[in-house]
């Protein structure tokens, strides 16, 4: 008998079953219901009296909820354990032991004021995936996990851990909870200083799969059921001073004002305009300002403006950003005023795996779901994650595209495909083998 | 013999000469070099490391300040009192008993680092005024007075209890000096509760003639040695609350965002455009702005910004306010926004006396000095004396505009081009009569 026969026989006899998926494809289904009953339950930790959470990473809303959510996890015949970094790891054996893990996760803290929805989804529908197996006794050769990463939503940190190093300085930066992240990570139940020993490396994960809503409103306006993520765009951030000369807004007539903030309305719409200049998918923000020595009756003579691009491919970001440059010498010199770009942020895109994208899209094709590619504008853990392994990521609409707020919102019947198309997808990418 | 001659005898007698203001003019000057000495010695008060001061009205530095001008006006024979408001008022009597005073003043207290000539520069030169005339032994026929006010740049306090009422709210209100303008006035050796003691009806000042810096760029730029100024501008400010909706910057695309900041530059940008767009003088001005949430990563769902308006005419304040309107409703429909505007405070203009503006151009131009007729777009105290009397102001050039800076400056020959004129424009008030 071969390997495959050999494992089969061996969980037979250990009471699971080695599953068929074209067969599993046509019938199996995740409890659509008992993800919502799990989002309900998840949502009083932290929970807004004006709506949504403040769940933040190493709050003890936080702390709260991991402990609700490892009992989901054991529930779901999960061996549970905390990592160094703090991520909550859900084992099940696969039917192989010299196969990698095939590995599902999304993270359960919040922003400041968020919603119920933002890495929640993904995270319970992981659990539910696992526990579908379970309840079918259905075992994949792989081993399977689920891991509930640790503060994403302060730079993707649990996530991060298993990539990369964690610097000292990273360490010590104050997150939202008021803990440094070294504290956070010991309230928690990691242990900062053993972070070493839970790096992984390139292959040492099959691949990697993660469900999320999509935070924007491209599905939710084009009716479409499944989001087949093309990446995670790549991020530049500059801060951009601009220096006038501050001057009497009564005394100083208007064609010897040397104005940083007539400078940097110009700039702001220049941004906007040239980032829509060119087809696709590309967006411009300046989401920060401030004024200098900002007074109704002072011309300001500094501004300072938070710019930042995003776009699935590098060489994108830079074309705009040199033509904003090029239009910035000119605003420069008609308003009389200096402009000066200080990088502050870049993260390179995360392409996810091309193979992965076309098993996404059929196995959702497969379940009569509509679907759409497009790029994911928000940063994941999956873009920490695909520097170790092939990753997919599935997106469901997010209504009227709101994200992080108490109003963001995803419908049960699209939270129900988005985990029935995960759990097919895993049982597909059991069987393929990526070189 | 008549009235003039009687009093010319009776100061002949006291020691005195009536002047005769033809014969004056030809050779009477100023000490410039004692104004320049004046301003040396009144800059250490509050004097800044990094150049000019920083001596706010009701502070350590202001009260010292006016110890060392109360010294200069008593050296100018002046008789000086303190008043209710903390004014520092000094008398001189003139030839004829039953005349109303002629008054001439400014201020000392600055802005928060200011420089050393907005204001210094009326009040010294003033004080030098009553000091040529005393050397020379001149007495005018109307009793002078010379009033250092109190509190300018906080809202020309002072002068605005001799024409009007200082309400307990405003005298509540905390000051830069981190008094309350109550707890100032006390300070300063003034009593907040006896100020309806000195204020004045219309008609009891004969005129007010006030010298000060330009402050602007108009009379350096184009090389004339005085600016007789037609007026005060009026003011009005607006806060404009721009309503969008606040989304993530990564997963918004360009066509589905209400992005405040966006509709904020465009309403910059056409501020700017539309006053410029009118000949005449008139200033528009957006010097402060405030963006929710205020992050690099979040579109702007809230920006407040400040917008001011001045001009000498209101009719055209309220007509640039209109077409401003007229386009914001084009903005907030192309950006899906929502603009709000509240009037926050409106100061009406305050045009100076035809005949002083005249008198004021003869007397330059006698003294060779080349005149420009210009509107003061910064407040003066002389806007609140306006209603009491007929005002005249005398603008000498700021090099480059500079003001409330401490790289203010105006040159020595400037300032005494200025304190001649002011002396000889007060001589010749002298002799008129207004009805």
């Amino acid at each position: 008998m071969d390997r495959r026969e050999f494992n089969r026989a061996m969980l037979a006899a250990a009471g699971g079953y080695v599953i068929a998926p074209q067969q599993a494809a046509s019938n199996l289904k995740v409890n659509g219901q008992r993800i919502v009953e799990h989002l309900t339950g998840l949502s009083q930790f932290g929970k807004n009296p004006q709506g949504g959470v403040s769940r933040v990473a190493f709050s003890e809303a936080d702390r709260q909820g991991r402990d609700y959510v490892m009992g989901l996890m054991r529930a779901a015949a999960l061996e549970v354990s905390v990592d160094a970094a703090g991520n909550l790891v859900g084992r099940r054996k696969g039917s192989s032991s010299t196969l990698k893990p095939l590995v599902m996760g999304s993270h359960i803290d919040s922003v400041p004021e968020g919603g119920n929805y933002d890495g929640d989804v993904g995270s319970l529908s992981a659990i539910e995936v696992a526990q579908t197996l379970s309840e079918k006794k259905l075992t994949t050769r792989h081993p399977l996990e689920v891991i509930i990463f640790a503060d994403e939503e302060g730079g993707t940190i649990g996530s991060h851990a298993l990539s990369g190093e964690i610097t000292e300085k990273q360490l010590g930066l104050v997150s939202s909870s008021g803990k440094t992240i070294r504290d956070g990570i010991k309230f928690i139940g990691g242990d900062p200083d053993k972070l070493a020993t839970i790096r992984r490396g390139r292959g040492d994960i099959h691949a990697y799969l993660e469900l999320h809503i999509e935070q924007g409103g491209i599905l939710d306006n084009e009716k479409i059921n499944i989001g087949v993520v093309e990446g995670i765009v790549g991020i530049t951030q500059w801060e951009v001073k601009i220096e006038g000369f501050a001057n009497h807004a009564g005394t100083t007539p208007m064609n010897q004002r040397r104005d940083a903030m007539l400078a940097a309305a110009r700039f702001i719409e220049a941004v906007n305009r040239i980032v829509t200049s060119v087809p696709g998918r590309q967006v411009g923000t300046v989401g920060k300002l401030q004024a200098w020595p900002g007074a109704y009756n002072v011309i300001p003579g500094k501004v300072i403006v938070g710019l930042e691009l995003r776009d699935l491919d590098s060489a994108k970001i830079q074309m705009l950003y040199q033509k904003i440059r090029d239009e910035v010498a000119q605003i420069a010199k008609l308003t009389g005023t200096s402009f000066d770009f200080t990088e502050t942020n870049s993260i390179v895109p995360a392409p996810t795996d091309e193979r992965i994208r076309k098993v996404i899209d059929e196995t959702a094709r497969s379940l009569d779901l509509s679907t759409k590619w497009l790029p994911s504008g928000a940063g994941h853990d999956a873009q920490e994650i695909a520097r170790l392994c092939p990753v997919g990521m599935i997106f469901v609409p997010s209504v009227a595209g709101i994200s992080h707020s108490p109003k963001e919102y995803s419908r049960p019947e699209d939270i129900a495909n988005g985990a029935n198309v995960l759990l097919h997808t895993l049982l597909k990418l059991d069987s393929l083998t990526f070189n």
